[in-house]
């Protein structure tokens, strides 16, 4: 729906003894090079929000827990345009994210939640920007 | 202790609502270009032995659960040696695996345990050799 964001399914491999899940292969849709990995967990209920990066690309998969991730476009409007999705093994995708859109996501699982992500640059704090929650009005309560 | 096996304590950063867990750079010692990352999960006591890489180099890191490797290198002599090392959050570190080698990894936790693996190339069942668990000699039990 926003441009440039892709939902890609990712396989999941029975094994005897425990699953293999697939996160990213270097030819596969949204690869965009290898800066860093990196894990982030969150907490049930919390909202880490909003953070936009200027230049790198986000690959995120969530191999435990449940996340929802809020994506907000404001590249061509001020209005903004709103992508949201919920990704878990259940729903068990990689999420890619572009530069330049504004990015939130909520812990949605009863325990903590972790995602992977294969971001195209390492961490450079001059690189990304941060507004408070209150700064891009979004209904966050899960019961709409 | 094994030729081109490389441990490297990794940085968890506290943040209010849940922490973050580095996993790799593209500059870090161990890096040996991204093929791709995918997840491996481990049921309580499962052991899966023993697989070796022709070409692929492994970082292997535990973000939930806890994990045994044994690493057993007879590139040099056919008596082998071996090395140990068991991985979780509270053991926070990557283990690099050079192609060329045995490995085997236990899940050790209570729960099931899970690791990513940052490896240099894309998965290819041509790559890899395996072996049954009695190939190789080695006492599994917890309890020496």
């Amino acid at each position: 729906m926003i441009d440039d964001v892709i939902i890609t399914p990712l396989k999941i491999i029975n094994v005897p003894g425990g699953d293999v899940f697939h996160a990213m292969k270097k030819n596969d849709s949204g690869f965009a090079g290898f800066g860093e990995a990196y894990f982030s967990t969150i907490e049930p209920g919390i909202i880490k929000a909003w953070k936009r990066h200027q230049n790198m690309t986000l690959n995120l998969i969530v191999p435990h827990g449940k996340i929802r991730f809020i994506i907000f476009d404001d590249r061509a409007t001020d209005t903004g345009k709103v992508q949201e999705i919920i990704l878990s093994r259940d729903n068990y995708c990689r999420l890619t994210v572009p530069p330049m859109v504004w990015m939130g996501f909520q812990g949605v699982a009863t325990e903590n939640s972790m995602l992977l992500n294969i971001a195209s640059l390492s961490h450079d704090p001059e690189e990304s920007d941060k507004k408070e929650i209150s700064e891009i009005i979004f209904d966050w309560s899960l019961e709409r």
